[in-house]
């Protein structure tokens, strides 16, 4: 038996999100077929983050027992070779010891968001950012942002079907930065509440356009109530970049 | 009357060029589709240059007379509502004098070619760029793409359904960079031969991987020969960028 850990792109336009469902298409469900057509048994596939319907991943980390002997290198080529009519790809691949767990043994998190801030809809990224038609001020954003960052309850950012048994996460940095008509919001922390990346960027969008203030920001936090959300962001412009072990 | 000067982004995969096409769909048709719900009577498009099939642009200049009286932003907006289900958006609009042509007033054209050097399939960028698996010399690609730069007869990297009179162009710079794993190659020239942009980043892939020296490249270009061509590019990797007039 074989553990191999993979670095994952994909374009989640299409997908139902990361976790296997019963009846709509996964992220899991390729891969794993994939794995069945190459080792002709049923492999699971363990993943760093469980990413939404919708949301793109640059640098995904998922572990997989494989019960051929093959090398990394080997099995990484043919995964994408079986991969190759789907919008996932395989960029790295290595031999772990089994006690590598992509998803316990994560020590850090990195989603970046794109957004684009012009007026036209988007042609080239339709799908891959989120569109904002309203002049946006970055500077403004990123103050608040800091208001965000620590230990905090945030259950103002939390979806009603997050499953985790606390709202307290330490936020480690979120910072917004403008490129040309790009605008990316980069955010680090070991984890997240579901639906806490898209909420946050919400609500960065609400104090970009002048709707809400630092202070609105750091009252949405305090009240603990997902009624206090101002918007959540879609997930086109979401991005999974990384994972530190 | 009203000529309108138009800066249009849009993503090519599934059109057949700008150009109107009997039988297939093209962006020129998709404009001109729109103009017709907007005003009720045909309008025809002049673009700057006809990009192939595949090919996209992020600044495409066009113009466009219009029988009714109306503001260029309006007339942009009520443009990208009939757009908006097709990968195709206008980033800009003005109002021109009659004497301007989109084609005979341009005074250079810019093209990007954007490769990505990696192993893995695309999956984000897929249809948008041209994944290269061989480590890519970029030092020794712009050292021979300076071989072409200036006035030569291009007909080595010339289409045979090219209708220009003559082979003679005169290319202003031909520069490659690296970025991470994408490289771009980047050109501007008054105009250009018909595939002439594919075909020299096509001789300048064959230069990256050593399969050609700097001279090689001279040779091809000496040759003034079709048949001397290394290789033409894909369209995925090609954007006509912007116009100077």
């Amino acid at each position: 038996m074989n553990r191999f850990k993979l670095t994952i792109e994909y374009n989640g336009a299409n997908y139902h999100g990361w976790q296997l469902q019963n009846s709509a298409p996964s992220i899991q469900e390729e891969l794993e077929m994939a794995a069945f057509k190459l080792c002709q048994t049923e492999c699971r596939f363990f993943a760093a983050g469980r990413t939404d319907a919708g949301v793109h991943a640059k640098g995904m980390v998922a572990h997989v027992d494989i019960p051929r002997d093959m090398e990394a290198f080997k099995f990484m080529e043919a995964m994408n070779y079986h991969l190759k009519d789907v919008p996932i790809s395989i960029l790295h691949s290595e031999e772990v010891d089994e006690d590598f767990h992509a998803r316990f043994s994560a020590k850090k998190r990195y989603y970046r968001y794109h957004i684009i801030n012009r007026r036209a809809k988007l042609s080239l990224q339709r799908g891959l950012a989120w569109q904002i038609k309203e002049p946006l001020d970055v500077q403004a954003m990123q103050d608040a942002a800091q208001v965000l960052v620590g230990k905090h309850d945030f259950t103002t950012f939390r979806s009603v079907q997050c499953q985790s048994k606390s709202p307290l996460k330490t936020l480690e940095s979120l910072n917004v930065s403008r490129e040309g008509e790009s605008i990316y919001v980069d955010t680090s922390a070991i984890s997240y509440l579901h639906h806490q990346v898209r909420s946050m960027v919400g609500c960065l969008y609400y104090v970009g356009k002048g709707k809400w203030t630092k202070d609105d920001m750091e009252n949405a936090l305090k009240a603990a109530d997902r009624h206090a959300l101002g918007f959540n962001a879609p997930p086109d412009g979401l991005y999974f970049m990384k994972v530190e072990y």
